[in-house]
């Protein structure tokens, strides 16, 4: 298992957590998304490292922004 | 036609518009809900006159409060 911590830039609140786990927690091979909202981080389980850019489009996706691990 | 413009602490998203909009939204008789996040405004038109509690209700439900109109 890896666990990747990303920073993301516009979760304000608890739908904001939801929609990004949401979105992460789809991408093939993730097993575990947690977010701390108040310090913008996201971090991820993944059973193999993960393309950031698969990262980066799911948190478009989401609605915010991936500023990088 | 009414329109009542109602204070609401806590929106801080489109989500939270989103779940305002729907709470609110489904309370009988009204036709249009319209909310300024920047403000925390929410604007309500209804047939009649609503029932403030029916509001604050709706606003709480969705995980907000009302401040009053």
């Amino acid at each position: 298992m890896v666990t990747t911590t990303y920073q993301v830039q516009g979760m304000t609140c608890g739908h904001c957590v939801s929609a990004v786990s949401a979105e992460v927690g789809a991408i093939p091979g993730v097993n575990d998304v947690q977010v701390d909202l108040a310090a913008g981080r996201v971090s991820v389980t993944s059973e193999q490292p993960l393309d950031e850019n698969a990262v980066r489009a799911a948190v478009d996706e989401a609605g915010y922004e991936l500023l990088g691990a």
